[in-house]
């Protein structure tokens, strides 16, 4: 049994940080960390990440009674974001490789995570990054998983990179399904950021009916599984929907970039590695 | 009033952290997450950082059973100190101003800090860092001071910095009394560690009287808060001792690295910085 220890004192740290996008009260902001310490003991060994984000963050937006702690933060990187949404579909149109360029573009663009990085250069660090090296890299599967598809299901992230995701969308021939986080948690991608995104004119987008920050099957909604179980290929952004699928037997790549030590060592990568891995996928004839 | 909330996620944190060196239990380390994180809401919310520190790292000594988790740590930083002592204090007696340069590597030396820094080398960075710009540089009082003063309260931090402390010490006219934890907590020093470290040889050791990782005057036994009252010149490393006596009214001088955003932000100085802070110090005349 895997038990994410570290994920506690992160979380108890993200409480504070979003209690105090909404309040600058250090009375409340200790009733907080208060109420969230004390969850702790009732939450299960095997939980995940997600799992316990999940619960955290609910007692964050119940004691401060704001329902969106990371709406500013959204708002202000998504405008960030979409000032760059030009260039990088120019770059990725100009590469040799469209849907290569756009896959490692959008895995940089999971960089944009409040969660655990406030001080991301956008404007300095996309190109750089987007040349840099990968701790897995099943580029080739992915390319031809997705010229085989008919139907792709596409998990979000963060806002701001949904931006990124964007430009990787164009680049995929078959219908996608953009999906959300079924309420706000954190700084993920809700249906109204996804729409304020732009990706409703690229993918038909869908909440997945709960809002933990990852896909906790369990809490999903029907409609959300039916897409799941259906989708000839399954693409995964962020750690918070590794970390709730990696054990899924659906074919599903995993877009990402490691940020914390807890998935790099499952991963068996190195910690700010970039991933694109797939599991469950029939490596080709070729490849 | 100040609440220390960022102490929170760090000692939840150091508590995971205290009990990996005694247990690799996973169980085990989920019972001490549970029971400190149980316990945050009892603790006031004005307690200082070494005041969460103490009912945190007792708590984990009551878990696993274990007295002092440190030990081994403790005695491979001071084993790794000692092979450098020749070559500072060789330091010291080749530089233009011994005592000033005594100092400045025994605020070097608070770096080896097993609460947030785990990977000092000490072999590559002592010189280099020795040779360093100060956040705050009370350097000319200091030598004034200890010129005038008949009795210096030295007041310890960590175990390794030890071997730093008995180079400027050594440098010390007047006769030192060097105090230590009342009992193990963190890679703090206690009379044992003081002991191996060879501070006998050069001062008296005393003991604080409390297990707390910092100088709670509160829980200090009557022969330490004599010492404390009576000593001409106090002089305190490291962080916690800061914490906890920042407010004092004796002439006392603060030698640490400002090794959090929050102690940091509290001197005014960025994190990282040496500091070499005097307070209830009269300046002399010409200084």
């Amino acid at each position: 049994m895997k038990i994410y220890l570290d994920c506690y004192p992160c979380f108890l740290k993200q409480a504070l940080q979003a209690g105090r996008f909404v309040t600058k009260d250090e009375e409340v902001l200790k009733d907080i960390l208060d109420a969230v310490a004390s969850t702790v003991p009732s939450i299960p060994k095997d939980a995940t990440s997600p799992m316990i984000g999940a619960v955290i963050h609910r007692i964050v937006r119940d004691i401060t009674g704001e329902d969106d702690p990371y709406r500013q933060v959204k708002a202000e990187k998504l405008s960030e974001a979409k000032k760059h949404y030009g260039a990088m579909l120019d770059h990725v149109r100009a590469s040799a490789d469209p849907l290569a360029s756009a896959a490692r573009l959008s895995i940089v663009g999971n960089i944009i995570d409040y969660a655990l990085v406030q001080d991301f250069d956008i404007e300095n660090e996309i190109f750089s990054m987007a040349g840099s090296g990968m701790g897995i890299d099943d580029t080739a599967l992915f390319k031809e998983a997705l010229a085989n598809a008919s139907s792709v299901l596409y998990l979000g992230d963060n806002v701001g990179e949904t931006v990124f995701d964007k430009v990787l969308i164009e680049q995929i021939d078959a219908p996608v399904t953009y999906a959300v986080r079924g309420g706000p948690v954190l700084n993920d991608v809700t249906e109204e950021d996804a729409e304020a995104s732009g990706l409703g004119e690229v993918s038909r987008i869908l909440p997945s009916g709960s809002d933990a920050p990852g896909t906790l099957l369990d809490e999903c909604s029907g409609e959300f599984l039916e897409a799941f179980n259906s989708a000839d290929v399954i693409l995964s952004k962020g750690q918070g929907n590794y970390e709730s699928l990696s054990g899924t037997d659906r074919p599903i790549f995993f877009l990402l970039r490691a940020k914390c030590s807890v998935v790099a060592a499952d991963l068996g990568v190195n910690r700010g590695d970039f991933v694109l891995k797939a599991a469950n996928i029939q490596a080709p004839v070729g490849v």
